[in-house]
């Protein structure tokens, strides 16, 4: 499998767990340090593993479904650290409510003992389409 | 000065550039190349130079002053490659609309010839701290 393949399917394996709902399987994506950071839609900057494995947890305990459909992922590799984008397509359910969200996020992965790891998770959701009359905010 | 002190100099040099609205700026703070990408607070996200490029001669045209405070910079570096974190506080003028604002932003740079040069910018707004009621969006 090319490296390329590798920080692919480590990227697959980050929303698979988060599909699981199951903290284990977050475990085994994530670094576990504390340069590890998150950034979920509109919260705060988390850092160290921690601070982002609770934020999961409570994620987890208010979410009753969640699907990830991914689109436009791209990567980039500069030695043990990989770079991804991608366009997340979001069905989710919690407390009785159904919502359809699109958000972008940036993933950085570092080379952990020849495996791919989660250090960075920056995700916002996208509210319009830049245009020429766009201001900074 | 360490790798460490050149990093978080190119980080101001980028803040410094927005806020001087000089596309010129720009042109030296940036890698220029396809693998550039850029996400402005709730813009989709923009692949290439010429396309980053572009969206800075828009935000600067619609833009009278902008001014920009961090906080909590945190720098990481792996290799040939700088990962960045820091708050944004921004204060902007634009078409007589003054607004401060608070933005999260992940910068990544890569080393060139020497020298730190931005290869991705994702910036979004903070709307909330977690909680434990907070669910995924």
């Amino acid at each position: 499998m090319s490296e390329e393949d590798a920080v692919r399917e480590a990227n697959e394996r980050f929303y698979r767990a988060i599909e699981s709902l199951s903290i284990g399987a977050m475990d085994v994506v994530w670094a576990h340090g504390d340069h590890v950071q998150c950034i979920h839609p509109g919260w705060d900057l988390l850092v160290g593993w921690d601070a982002v494995r609770r934020s999961w947890e409570i994620i987890f305990k208010n979410t009753i479904e969640i699907r990830f459909t991914l689109g436009d992922v791209r990567v980039r590799i500069e030695d043990a650290m990989a770079w991804v984008t991608c366009t997340e397509n979001i069905l989710s359910q919690s407390r009785g409510n159904v919502s359809v969200t699109s958000a972008l996020a940036t993933n950085l992965f570092e080379r952990h003992a020849g495996e791919w790891r989660l250090i960075h998770h920056h995700a916002s959701h996208v509210f319009a389409e830049p245009g020429p009359s766009e201001t900074f905010d």
